[in-house]
């Protein structure tokens, strides 16, 4: 019974599907039907005129939109746990050739207004010290926490304020909008992002994510550099479907919402070990590791996670669109019953 | 009748059956079962051990590849026509961080030691010159040549002199293999390639070519390279999924001589309009404008090609593993009837 | 004697006692009183509104400039031999993050529209293939040959018509400004030349070189990038101080027009062994290997060059600011003694 | 009466003398006679085999010796307040190709042994995060601190055992070695350091810092980055003489103590006021804005600096080798009055 994370969980079978339906020859890279689609599949979806791109990895979505909003010498604001600074294995330095990632603060990975301020206000306005060109948020953030509308809103105000682009990690996007019940434009563009990493991977599809540009001069620019990057796939077909596939009938939604139910079961169980509020599918939980060995002996796998100050354990608990009801449910009963 | 590319035919049902075979949750990236035997499938077929790396494009398993071999003040020599530098987008440029590539000429887009040494003698050996760090040929050629055993040796010796490591391009590797009618290794290790991109996407493959390293420290470093550049897939498992049904029962060669076949089939039908001999699956044919259209009246698809001295038109077409017998066979006729 | 090559000479007198007067402490950087005085002695000298920054190298100079043009997933057109292809290290790679330099062909290391267009017209306007952003020409070129101010228009034009930047390498634009008895501005920002390196230590400077931008918005970039490089010198002032004594009272055009006067002196004594015209300080001569002994026997220096068709060997010949007189004279006996 | 830096002192009259003395023709780039007697000299400063290169400024040595040391993929431990990090412009960013600064915290903008630790244990030996490669630390400090032989090779046994290169940004090395009273060496390659930019301009200097590389093969690598960052002047001869003049008669240990001791005289009429130990020409003052404004009044320019916590003020006063004893002892007498 895994719960160790979403970014290996099974395709969806109507991700299958659609990949299935698009082995008729079509133009390669994005020349076919299916990729020329996405823009207006996109567009509907955020109410707005918006250009979509597929990438194969978070990791290359984030970066190539950094990559066409900031200039080599320039700098990106995020929180120090962002997953662009700890777990991307230095690719923003590699896709925006050296900009410099300057790292806020906040509770649950989550950034405001003023701790972007106490980033960029000290940063003299000279050559010898690196400026800020753009703000990167993750919505879900790395634990779980998701920005509302006016949260997003009000970042989004600070960067226009300032002169600076905003970028939004989704990896977890739809968890996020699922847990908001909001529309996916209101902590989009309608918030101020310039350019969104829309993930799918996490959320049943294969290896699909969209990068999703409100600005469309972004896109001019990160459409070179995702062929630059080795990315623009020749049978770019197949991930426009998983895209396609994902967005019909609302598929992305119900699969977020499916994960985030089941995070929310074990969540209840175990209200008073919480490190975070759990409003995406990710469960951040005190464990002392006696408590770890004994759920791992009943056969669930999660995470090790640093403890919080007084506690002798943590973990990390994530489910996925496809997590088994009678998995859900035997964890939350082990962890009730520790 | 499409005879655009083999880059956008449809994906083999073995590679399809592999795929879904792999649904199975496992370890993310490249921790799971299946990318954890690539190394011994690709040590067995070149009879030599090796690590094997899969990318989802051949730019990507190229550039990692010379990013490991040439520092970013170095440089590439490769044919004025190779894919690195004419069809990558300058991903050469971005992995490596700006190496510079140095041209040599020669027929069919091969070169050869002479060539080679043509390029690099006249560099002055100091710091105003960029100084050659590896060499880079394509097997087989983007006109659809193959070195043969010896000739893959000769360049193998001439790295070895000077110091300079050899990259091979092999987006058609299994092609050049079924014509030449050779082992692997003939062509790659034991001819001193010490980094081999093998194509499996063009061959009935969906996204996954795989970088073959018989030198393991380069892949030490292609392997956090993979990673900067966002080429590490979550659900690598379907990548390596691809790789090991494309070499189970030899497909990737029964696939490549599919093609081959139908290659030699239809360039028996136009002899006399041969640009270059037909050694995989591209065939290049003088074919005047007037010409053209009427194959295009009959239902065929393929790229124009720059005509050769003397000539009105040429036009590229390409065969597939997959390429339809009665296409293959109707394709011949039409341009044996021109 | 020596005629190697005037990057060598030694410090012109008046060089020498403005950075004496520059000793008294100011402010550090370009923040001093001398640097701030660039922007209005170079729009005195260009009869227009400029921004001039100083670097310690042509190779900076040229490249900070360009990389304010150009984007790394852009090209830049020069001629085949030009300096930055040629003789640079590499360093347009670096500076632009691996921008790719697109060759042209031209008589004298000059290149024109047709060559360029030549260059440009068969890239394909899609993101396999690097586009065009800017184009860089050498005034005087790596030959010795000046651009006429029409010529200069001409491209100029050609620029604006395709939307590329227009860079001049001005190593020895001096010496041509010199020969072409013409405005600075004529050859530079009414001729289409969007940034200009202008080139003072080959013709009586020590240290320095400016950057001159006739578009502002280049030099904003590039003073962020000069710093980012490490050629924001802190006591900048001494830089500020060898550009501005050789604007005073034209030093510049009179150290220069010596340098072109002596060339022109040894040019007539050999005027059926030129393999170029001599229009600027550098002369290229047909000289056979024992020819070329003759002339060392005798005391003078100078660089071998690749002879051409039918000629047993050649030399490049360069005269300096402070080429004394008598040496010039006995070259010229020599040379024509031959 | 100006305490701002030493970065704008007056050149020495003694490196004048020497500079002029190179007006002779010679050789361009580093071939000629002066540049070719550094390893030498540097050498014998160190008693231990060396190489030595110059470079104009601080930022270039640093970056320069860091990109030898560190591929694009990795990472450098420094300080949170290093130059490197805070006053660059991003240039390690530039050098390394997007190498990753892994800061460290420390008193006095020291790091030791168990601070470095703190930074890299936690760091997941796999792809997914940046692996340290090297660590830099500054001698004197940010803050004018020395770090002691055992300090600095207790850092170099760090190094060494985790595989770590060890770089010292030496902008006031002469300071350092001043105080300290050691052997230059003692504190550089004897205590494991494999690259010291060690710093002249501040000293006495007009462009020229030295790289010293105890390990000749980061300088092979390093020579051809030189150039390749147009940091290789064709008149480098001017740079040498600088070096050379400052290592005769130890001119570079003079200085420092001249600057050292002005600080002291300083530091001895503020003790109280002191936020850090005086080990070098830096003092750090807790000052009122009101006495900050009488000091202004009475003729002393100095830079503000953040105030410590529980203060209202704080400046940075920074004394050269040439700091007027006058000024020094009326900034003394003025500082006690407050």
């Amino acid at each position: 019974m895994k719960f160790f994370s979403d970014n290996t969980a099974a395709v969806h079978p109507r991700v299958w599907q659609a990949m299935h339906a698009a082995d008729a020859p079509d133009s390669g890279y994005d020349g076919d039907a299916l990729s020329r689609r996405l823009d207006e599949a996109f567009s509907t979806l955020f109410d707005t005129e918006c250009v979509a791109l597929w990438a194969a990895t978070g990791t290359a979505a984030n970066c190539l939109a950094l990559s066409a909003m900031v200039p080599p010498h320039g700098g990106v604001v995020c929180h120090r746990e962002a997953h662009i600074e700890v777990d991307e294995g230095g690719a923003p330095g590699f896709y925006t050739h050296g900009a410099k990632l300057m790292l806020a603060d906040g509770d649950g990975a989550r950034i405001d207004p003023a701790a972007i301020r106490a980033v960029i206000d000290p940063i003299r306005n000279d050559v010898h010290q690196v400026q800020p060109h753009a703000i990167s948020i993750t919505q879900a953030t790395e634990y779980g926490r998701a920005y509302r509308p006016e949260e997003v809103a009000a970042i989004g105000s600070l960067a226009r304020e300032r002169g600076l682009g905003l970028h939004m990690d989704g990896a977890r996007f739809a968890n996020a909008v699922a847990f908001l019940g909001c529309r996916p434009g209101d902590v989009a563009d309608r918030a101020g992002v310039d350019a969104l990493t829309f993930g799918f991977v996490k959320n049943g599809g294969m290896s699909a994510e969209a990068m999703v540009f409100f600005d469309p001069s972004l896109a001019d620019v990160a459409r070179y550099r995702r062929k630059r990057a080795g990315h623009l796939q020749s049978k770019g077909r197949y991930l426009a479907a998983q895209l396609l596939a994902m967005l019909e009938s609302d598929l992305w939604l119900e699969n977020a919402r499916a994960a985030n139910a089941a995070a929310l079961e074990i969540a209840a169980a175990c209200a008073d070990r919480l490190m975070h509020p759990v409003e995406a599918n990710e469960i951040f939980v005190v464990l002392s590791p006696a408590e770890q060995d004994a759920l791992r002996a009943q056969g669930f796998d999660f995470y090790d996670w640093p403890a919080p100050a007084g506690a002798s354990g943590a973990a990390r608990l994530v489910t996925a669109w496809n997590s088994h009801p009678a998995h859900v449910a035997a964890l939350a009963r082990a962890i009730a019953a520790l």
